[in-house]
Protein backbone atom coordinates (compact mmCIF):
# COMPACT_ATOMS: atom_id res chain seq x y z
CA UNK A 1 0.00 0.00 0.00
CA UNK A 2 0.99 3.24 -0.78
CA UNK A 3 0.77 6.10 2.28
CA UNK A 4 2.20 9.26 0.02
CA UNK A 5 0.08 11.96 0.24
CA UNK A 6 -0.45 12.92 -3.25
CA UNK A 7 -0.51 17.22 -2.21
CA UNK A 8 2.51 16.99 -0.25
CA UNK A 9 4.44 14.55 -2.93
CA UNK A 10 3.17 17.28 -5.30
CA UNK A 11 4.83 19.92 -2.76
CA UNK A 12 7.82 18.33 -2.56
CA UNK A 13 8.27 18.12 -6.73
CA UNK A 14 7.56 21.54 -6.79
CA UNK A 15 10.15 22.71 -4.24
CA UNK A 16 12.54 20.14 -5.88
CA UNK A 17 12.46 21.89 -9.44
CA UNK A 18 14.01 24.94 -7.83
CA UNK A 19 18.03 24.91 -7.77
CA UNK A 20 20.51 23.04 -5.29
CA UNK A 21 16.86 21.49 -3.91
CA UNK A 22 17.26 17.63 -4.01
CA UNK A 23 14.86 14.85 -2.62
CA UNK A 24 15.36 14.83 0.83
CA UNK A 25 15.58 19.42 1.22
CA UNK A 26 12.41 19.45 -0.82
CA UNK A 27 10.70 17.16 2.25
CA UNK A 28 12.04 19.69 4.74
CA UNK A 29 10.85 22.60 3.20
CA UNK A 30 7.28 20.86 2.76
CA UNK A 31 7.18 19.66 6.76
CA UNK A 32 8.15 23.58 7.35
CA UNK A 33 5.25 24.75 5.00
CA UNK A 34 3.04 22.64 7.10
CA UNK A 35 4.45 24.26 10.59
CA UNK A 36 3.85 27.87 8.75
CA UNK A 37 0.86 29.84 10.42
CA UNK A 38 -2.44 29.37 7.57
CA UNK A 39 -2.14 33.33 6.78
CA UNK A 40 1.93 33.15 6.61
CA UNK A 41 1.28 30.06 3.52
CA UNK A 42 -1.55 32.04 1.88
CA UNK A 43 1.07 35.64 1.39
CA UNK A 44 3.43 32.97 0.55
CA UNK A 45 1.64 31.73 -2.54
CA UNK A 46 0.35 35.16 -3.38
CA UNK A 47 3.88 36.43 -3.65
CA UNK A 48 4.50 33.69 -5.87
CA UNK A 49 2.19 34.30 -8.14
CA UNK A 50 2.19 38.41 -8.04
CA UNK A 51 6.29 38.14 -8.89
CA UNK A 52 5.67 36.06 -11.76
CA UNK A 53 2.79 38.22 -12.99
CA UNK A 54 4.13 41.81 -12.30
CA UNK A 55 8.12 41.40 -12.33
CA UNK A 56 8.77 41.72 -15.75
CA UNK A 57 11.74 43.11 -17.88
CA UNK A 58 12.88 46.84 -18.38
CA UNK A 59 11.85 48.04 -21.70
CA UNK A 60 15.23 49.99 -22.22
CA UNK A 61 17.84 47.72 -20.57
CA UNK A 62 16.12 44.52 -19.28
CA UNK A 63 16.86 44.30 -16.02
CA UNK A 64 14.26 43.40 -13.58
CA UNK A 65 11.62 45.68 -12.77
CA UNK A 66 7.97 45.73 -11.56
CA UNK A 67 7.18 49.33 -14.20
CA UNK A 68 8.00 49.58 -17.82
CA UNK A 69 11.37 51.06 -16.82
CA UNK A 70 13.33 49.89 -14.19
CA UNK A 71 14.50 51.95 -11.56
CA UNK A 72 18.07 52.42 -11.84
CA UNK A 73 17.11 53.54 -15.88
CA UNK A 74 14.70 56.44 -14.01
CA UNK A 75 17.33 57.00 -11.66
CA UNK A 76 18.69 60.43 -13.01
CA UNK A 77 21.59 60.50 -10.43
CA UNK A 78 22.89 57.79 -12.04
CA UNK A 79 26.54 58.37 -14.91
CA UNK A 80 25.53 58.72 -18.45
CA UNK A 81 27.55 57.32 -21.44
CA UNK A 82 28.50 54.16 -19.73
CA UNK A 83 26.76 50.98 -19.72
CA UNK A 84 27.88 47.92 -17.90
CA UNK A 85 27.02 44.59 -19.73
CA UNK A 86 26.01 41.59 -17.77
CA UNK A 87 24.46 38.52 -18.57
CA UNK A 88 21.61 38.12 -16.60
CA UNK A 89 19.34 40.47 -14.26
CA UNK A 90 20.74 39.03 -10.83
CA UNK A 91 24.36 40.18 -11.85
CA UNK A 92 23.03 43.80 -11.51
CA UNK A 93 22.27 42.68 -7.85
CA UNK A 94 25.84 41.35 -7.17
CA UNK A 95 27.54 44.66 -8.97
CA UNK A 96 25.29 46.86 -7.20
CA UNK A 97 26.37 45.48 -3.88
CA UNK A 98 29.83 47.10 -4.39
CA UNK A 99 28.66 50.25 -4.36
CA UNK A 100 31.38 51.23 -6.66
CA UNK A 101 29.64 51.64 -10.38
CA UNK A 102 27.08 54.46 -11.06
CA UNK A 103 26.35 54.01 -14.53
CA UNK A 104 23.52 51.92 -16.46
CA UNK A 105 23.26 48.46 -17.26
CA UNK A 106 22.36 46.09 -20.31
CA UNK A 107 21.34 42.58 -20.04
CA UNK A 108 21.58 40.81 -23.01
CA UNK A 109 19.81 37.95 -21.02
CA UNK A 110 22.17 34.89 -21.69
CA UNK A 111 25.75 34.45 -23.90
CA UNK A 112 26.26 33.31 -27.29
CA UNK A 113 26.07 29.37 -26.91
CA UNK A 114 26.63 27.43 -30.76
CA UNK A 115 25.97 24.09 -29.21
CA UNK A 116 22.67 24.99 -27.57
CA UNK A 117 21.64 27.09 -30.03
CA UNK A 118 22.02 30.67 -28.82
CA UNK A 119 23.38 33.01 -31.28
CA UNK A 120 23.20 36.88 -31.53
CA UNK A 121 19.92 36.81 -32.25
CA UNK A 122 19.11 34.98 -29.13
CA UNK A 123 20.09 37.90 -26.87
CA UNK A 124 19.60 41.47 -26.29
CA UNK A 125 21.97 43.16 -29.10
CA UNK A 126 19.97 44.58 -30.86
CA UNK A 127 18.66 46.63 -28.15
CA UNK A 128 22.39 47.30 -26.92
CA UNK A 129 23.01 48.82 -30.71
CA UNK A 130 20.58 51.05 -30.61
CA UNK A 131 21.04 52.25 -27.35
CA UNK A 132 24.79 53.05 -27.91
CA UNK A 133 23.79 55.30 -30.65
CA UNK A 134 20.99 56.92 -28.94
CA UNK A 135 22.34 57.40 -25.49
CA UNK A 136 25.94 58.63 -26.51
CA UNK A 137 27.60 55.60 -24.93
CA UNK A 138 31.45 56.29 -24.77
CA UNK A 139 32.39 53.03 -22.90
CA UNK A 140 30.73 49.81 -22.30
CA UNK A 141 32.33 47.69 -19.82
CA UNK A 142 31.64 44.06 -20.15
CA UNK A 143 30.90 41.65 -17.10
CA UNK A 144 30.13 38.41 -18.85
CA UNK A 145 31.56 35.28 -16.68
CA UNK A 146 34.89 34.49 -17.19
CA UNK A 147 33.56 31.30 -19.13
CA UNK A 148 34.25 30.14 -22.90
CA UNK A 149 30.80 31.41 -23.68
CA UNK A 150 31.19 34.87 -21.86
CA UNK A 151 34.85 35.43 -23.30
CA UNK A 152 33.09 34.45 -26.57
CA UNK A 153 30.21 36.87 -26.47
CA UNK A 154 32.50 39.97 -24.90
CA UNK A 155 34.94 39.06 -28.47
CA UNK A 156 31.35 39.68 -30.63
CA UNK A 157 30.76 42.91 -28.59
CA UNK A 158 33.97 44.51 -28.74
CA UNK A 159 33.45 43.50 -32.90
CA UNK A 160 30.25 44.85 -32.78
CA UNK A 161 31.72 48.60 -31.99
CA UNK A 162 34.89 48.00 -33.68
CA UNK A 163 36.03 51.87 -35.24
CA UNK A 164 32.55 53.00 -33.73
CA UNK A 165 34.51 55.36 -31.36
CA UNK A 166 33.15 53.33 -27.85
CA UNK A 167 35.97 52.14 -25.73
CA UNK A 168 35.15 48.67 -24.76
CA UNK A 169 36.30 47.28 -21.44
CA UNK A 170 35.95 44.53 -19.22
CA UNK A 171 36.48 43.48 -15.51
CA UNK A 172 39.71 42.65 -14.48
CA UNK A 173 40.31 39.17 -14.05
CA UNK A 174 43.05 38.34 -11.21
CA UNK A 175 43.13 36.80 -7.46
CA UNK A 176 39.55 37.34 -5.15
CA UNK A 177 40.74 39.45 -2.24
CA UNK A 178 40.53 37.59 1.11
CA UNK A 179 41.16 33.83 -0.79
CA UNK A 180 44.53 33.14 -0.95
CA UNK A 181 47.07 31.82 -3.58
CA UNK A 182 46.79 28.27 -2.64
CA UNK A 183 43.28 28.27 -3.77
CA UNK A 184 43.50 29.96 -6.79
CA UNK A 185 43.13 28.15 -10.16
CA UNK A 186 46.24 28.18 -12.45
CA UNK A 187 44.02 29.85 -15.32
CA UNK A 188 43.46 32.86 -12.63
CA UNK A 189 47.28 32.95 -11.52
CA UNK A 190 48.32 33.29 -15.15
CA UNK A 191 45.74 36.05 -15.60
CA UNK A 192 46.91 37.83 -12.51
CA UNK A 193 50.19 37.41 -14.14
CA UNK A 194 49.26 39.02 -17.29
CA UNK A 195 47.58 41.81 -15.24
CA UNK A 196 50.36 42.23 -13.04
CA UNK A 197 50.12 46.38 -12.08
CA UNK A 198 52.71 48.77 -10.63
CA UNK A 199 52.25 49.28 -7.49
CA UNK B 1 18.10 55.56 -4.15
CA UNK B 2 16.83 52.32 -3.64
CA UNK B 3 16.82 49.72 -6.63
CA UNK B 4 15.09 47.04 -4.75
CA UNK B 5 11.90 45.70 -5.96
CA UNK B 6 9.41 45.14 -3.40
CA UNK B 7 7.65 42.00 -4.69
CA UNK B 8 11.09 40.62 -5.25
CA UNK B 9 11.61 41.04 -1.88
CA UNK B 10 8.98 39.74 -0.31
CA UNK B 11 9.61 36.71 -1.85
CA UNK B 12 13.15 36.44 -0.82
CA UNK B 13 12.01 37.16 2.66
CA UNK B 14 9.38 34.25 2.83
CA UNK B 15 12.38 31.72 1.26
CA UNK B 16 14.82 32.83 4.17
CA UNK B 17 11.91 31.60 6.51
CA UNK B 18 12.24 27.87 5.65
CA UNK B 19 15.33 25.76 7.14
CA UNK B 20 18.24 26.54 6.12
CA UNK B 21 17.40 29.10 3.84
CA UNK B 22 19.96 32.61 4.02
CA UNK B 23 19.64 35.62 2.18
CA UNK B 24 21.79 34.14 -0.82
CA UNK B 25 19.73 30.85 -1.00
CA UNK B 26 16.54 32.84 -0.53
CA UNK B 27 17.97 35.22 -3.70
CA UNK B 28 19.04 32.29 -6.02
CA UNK B 29 15.20 30.64 -5.32
CA UNK B 30 13.52 33.83 -6.44
CA UNK B 31 15.41 34.54 -9.61
CA UNK B 32 14.55 30.77 -10.72
CA UNK B 33 11.12 31.59 -9.81
CA UNK B 34 11.54 33.98 -12.58
CA UNK B 35 12.59 31.62 -14.76
CA UNK B 36 9.70 29.35 -14.36
CA UNK B 37 6.65 29.32 -16.54
CA UNK B 38 3.82 30.91 -15.89
CA UNK B 39 1.78 27.95 -15.38
CA UNK B 40 4.46 26.62 -13.54
CA UNK B 41 4.35 28.97 -10.81
CA UNK B 42 0.71 28.92 -10.78
CA UNK B 43 0.61 25.31 -9.68
CA UNK B 44 3.49 25.67 -7.43
CA UNK B 45 1.14 28.69 -6.02
CA UNK B 46 -1.85 26.40 -5.92
CA UNK B 47 -0.34 23.54 -4.58
CA UNK B 48 1.32 25.55 -1.12
CA UNK B 49 -2.53 26.74 -0.52
CA UNK B 50 -4.35 23.54 -0.65
CA UNK B 51 -1.34 21.64 1.51
CA UNK B 52 -2.01 24.23 4.09
CA UNK B 53 -5.63 23.82 3.65
CA UNK B 54 -6.28 20.58 3.06
CA UNK B 55 -3.33 18.48 5.10
CA UNK B 56 -4.43 17.60 8.78
CA UNK B 57 -3.14 15.38 11.46
CA UNK B 58 -5.15 12.01 11.53
CA UNK B 59 -7.73 11.99 14.47
CA UNK B 60 -6.34 8.92 15.90
CA UNK B 61 -2.54 8.28 15.11
CA UNK B 62 -1.66 12.29 14.86
CA UNK B 63 0.20 11.20 11.43
CA UNK B 64 -0.20 13.93 8.08
CA UNK B 65 -3.39 12.97 6.53
CA UNK B 66 -5.64 14.14 3.64
CA UNK B 67 -8.57 12.49 4.98
CA UNK B 68 -10.16 11.96 8.84
CA UNK B 69 -7.93 9.11 9.31
CA UNK B 70 -4.58 8.63 7.96
CA UNK B 71 -3.63 5.74 5.73
CA UNK B 72 -1.59 3.61 7.82
CA UNK B 73 -4.06 3.79 10.41
CA UNK B 74 -6.65 2.79 7.44
CA UNK B 75 -4.26 -0.18 6.19
CA UNK B 76 -5.77 -3.40 7.61
CA UNK B 77 -2.81 -5.16 6.66
CA UNK B 78 -0.87 -3.62 9.42
CA UNK B 79 0.26 -5.78 12.50
CA UNK B 80 -2.31 -5.05 15.41
CA UNK B 81 -1.28 -4.51 19.22
CA UNK B 82 2.28 -2.47 18.53
CA UNK B 83 2.51 1.37 18.15
CA UNK B 84 5.60 3.27 17.18
CA UNK B 85 5.74 6.57 19.40
CA UNK B 86 7.01 9.38 17.38
CA UNK B 87 7.73 12.84 18.16
CA UNK B 88 6.84 14.33 14.46
CA UNK B 89 4.83 12.80 11.41
CA UNK B 90 7.80 13.16 9.74
CA UNK B 91 9.84 10.54 11.57
CA UNK B 92 7.01 8.55 10.45
CA UNK B 93 8.73 8.73 7.09
CA UNK B 94 11.72 8.02 7.87
CA UNK B 95 10.88 5.03 9.81
CA UNK B 96 8.64 3.74 6.79
CA UNK B 97 11.39 4.10 4.41
CA UNK B 98 12.94 1.14 6.43
CA UNK B 99 10.70 -0.85 5.31
CA UNK B 100 10.92 -2.90 8.79
CA UNK B 101 8.03 -2.03 10.48
CA UNK B 102 4.46 -3.11 10.06
CA UNK B 103 2.53 -2.07 13.11
CA UNK B 104 0.72 1.17 14.19
CA UNK B 105 2.22 5.25 14.92
CA UNK B 106 1.13 7.62 17.31
CA UNK B 107 2.71 11.22 16.90
CA UNK B 108 3.12 12.95 20.41
CA UNK B 109 3.89 16.26 18.15
CA UNK B 110 6.33 17.44 20.49
CA UNK B 111 8.68 16.28 23.24
CA UNK B 112 8.63 17.11 26.86
CA UNK B 113 10.61 20.48 27.10
CA UNK B 114 9.79 22.17 30.88
CA UNK B 115 12.02 25.33 29.55
CA UNK B 116 9.78 25.45 26.68
CA UNK B 117 6.54 25.18 28.60
CA UNK B 118 5.73 21.55 27.09
CA UNK B 119 4.28 19.43 29.98
CA UNK B 120 2.49 16.30 29.37
CA UNK B 121 -0.42 18.64 28.68
CA UNK B 122 0.97 19.41 25.28
CA UNK B 123 1.94 16.29 24.03
CA UNK B 124 -0.81 13.71 22.08
CA UNK B 125 -0.40 11.94 25.04
CA UNK B 126 -4.35 11.25 26.29
CA UNK B 127 -5.19 10.10 22.64
CA UNK B 128 -2.19 7.42 23.49
CA UNK B 129 -3.70 6.43 26.75
CA UNK B 130 -7.30 5.56 25.33
CA UNK B 131 -5.40 3.72 21.83
CA UNK B 132 -3.29 1.16 24.46
CA UNK B 133 -6.92 0.70 26.41
CA UNK B 134 -9.00 0.47 22.86
CA UNK B 135 -6.72 -1.37 20.90
CA UNK B 136 -5.33 -3.49 22.98
CA UNK B 137 -1.44 -2.66 22.38
CA UNK B 138 0.98 -5.08 24.03
CA UNK B 139 4.02 -3.18 22.63
CA UNK B 140 4.78 0.57 22.99
CA UNK B 141 8.14 1.02 20.69
CA UNK B 142 9.12 4.36 21.36
CA UNK B 143 11.22 6.46 18.68
CA UNK B 144 11.62 9.65 20.68
CA UNK B 145 15.28 11.56 19.25
CA UNK B 146 17.98 10.26 21.24
CA UNK B 147 18.30 14.15 23.24
CA UNK B 148 17.42 15.36 26.75
CA UNK B 149 13.91 15.50 25.96
CA UNK B 150 12.95 12.68 24.16
CA UNK B 151 14.40 10.49 26.66
CA UNK B 152 12.44 12.26 29.85
CA UNK B 153 9.18 11.90 27.39
CA UNK B 154 10.19 8.15 27.40
CA UNK B 155 10.69 7.91 30.72
CA UNK B 156 7.55 9.44 30.79
CA UNK B 157 5.80 7.19 28.62
CA UNK B 158 7.34 4.34 30.62
CA UNK B 159 5.81 5.69 33.97
CA UNK B 160 2.44 5.71 32.06
CA UNK B 161 1.98 1.93 31.61
CA UNK B 162 4.25 1.03 34.56
CA UNK B 163 1.76 -2.35 35.79
CA UNK B 164 0.08 -2.36 32.81
CA UNK B 165 1.04 -4.97 30.88
CA UNK B 166 2.19 -3.38 27.81
CA UNK B 167 5.59 -3.86 27.26
CA UNK B 168 7.30 -0.87 26.23
CA UNK B 169 10.79 -0.96 24.02
CA UNK B 170 12.87 1.77 22.94
CA UNK B 171 14.89 2.07 19.26
CA UNK B 172 18.60 0.58 19.99
CA UNK B 173 21.33 3.19 20.13
CA UNK B 174 24.77 2.46 18.44
CA UNK B 175 26.77 2.68 15.64
CA UNK B 176 25.07 3.80 12.50
CA UNK B 177 25.60 1.59 9.53
CA UNK B 178 28.16 2.78 7.08
CA UNK B 179 29.89 5.11 9.77
CA UNK B 180 33.38 4.69 10.88
CA UNK B 181 34.52 4.38 14.85
CA UNK B 182 36.53 7.49 13.98
CA UNK B 183 33.53 9.49 13.37
CA UNK B 184 31.14 8.41 16.09
CA UNK B 185 30.56 10.51 19.45
CA UNK B 186 32.16 8.92 22.83
CA UNK B 187 28.03 9.18 23.84
CA UNK B 188 27.11 7.08 20.85
CA UNK B 189 30.54 4.92 21.54
CA UNK B 190 29.41 3.95 25.29
CA UNK B 191 25.83 3.44 24.27
CA UNK B 192 26.78 0.77 21.88
CA UNK B 193 29.32 -0.87 24.55
CA UNK B 194 26.72 -1.14 26.86
CA UNK B 195 24.00 -2.66 24.38
CA UNK B 196 26.63 -5.34 22.72
CA UNK B 197 25.09 -7.80 21.68
CA UNK B 198 26.56 -11.91 21.08
CA UNK B 199 28.00 -12.34 17.92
Amino acid sequence: MNYELPLLQKLIGHFKKLPGVGEKTAQRLTFAVLDMQGGEVTDFAETLQQVKEKVRFCNRCGNLSEEETCRICNDRSRVKGVLCIVERPSDIYILERSGKYRGGYHVLHGVLSPLDGIGPGELNLSGLKKRVEEEEITELIIATNPSIEGDTTSLFILKMFEGKGVKVTRLARGIPLGSTLEFVDKGTISKALEGREPL
